[in-house]
């Protein structure tokens, strides 16, 4: 069956394999959860069915963010930036935990610095709330 | 001169271009700023000088944020996620205008779903806060 692509969906810019980045933002506190990578039918799905639906790039398949965890996100609203290239998802994140590790958010690794820039390093600040071994059962 | 690359760098996951997306937020209130990509080179002058510093993939050059437009986004807190491939930038934005359009954010097109998915649309819904003619002169 033929379809039309959208007008909307001609606006955003995919990048050389179709792909473009897409943050999830929690929607009441602001914290950045995690980004992962939408094709058009991943971003056609999730503005049409209201939850938050990805392109895994590991997997190289559509992943329904929480199918295996049930930490599902539930889209509040979609945005798009100035140059179409990257979308922003404000989203209620079931369950609490967005990130594969357990935890909140994946950022949760903060830079401190040292006096020696040899010796900077990258450290864990946020704790995780649940196993994995109990999410992904 | 040789130089060893430090071993938080190390971690950094750049893509095949050697580059990272880099996510401005900021840091008072939450709001996510710009995306914006960083190679090795980037990334370690930002973590040194605690100046948001960017690679222009239009320019194919660095870009010191507020270069030109001296919206400079001073760096609060650096954050690497769980895939070590996506950088958050807490940043304090100042001139408080991140976009090259004048406004805020970049992200100021919210999707307007309608009830026929063919005229779903992007609608702006924040306002420019200054000319870009009089920022960019």
């Amino acid at each position: 069956m033929m379809t039309t692509t959208p007008a909307w969906l001609a606006e955003v810019k995919f990048d050389t394999q179709g792909l473009i980045p897409a943050i999830s933002q929690d929607a009441s506190t602001g914290q950045i959860l995690m980004v992962a990578w939408m094709n058009a039918e991943a971003l056609t799905e999730t503005a049409n069915t209201g939850r938050a639906v990805f392109w895994s790039r590991s997997r190289n398949r559509i992943w329904r963010k929480g199918e295996e965890s049930g930490h599902i996100q539930q889209l509040v609203e979609l945005r798009l930036d100035c140059d179409g290239d990257v979308i922003l998802l404000k989203i209620d994140q079931i369950g609490g935990i967005a990130c594969h590790t357990g935890r909140a958010s994946c950022f949760y690794r903060r830079f401190e610095q040292s006096a020696d820039p040899q010796a900077s390093k990258w450290v864990t600040v946020d704790p995780v709330l649940k196993d994995p071994e109990l999410i992904y059962k």
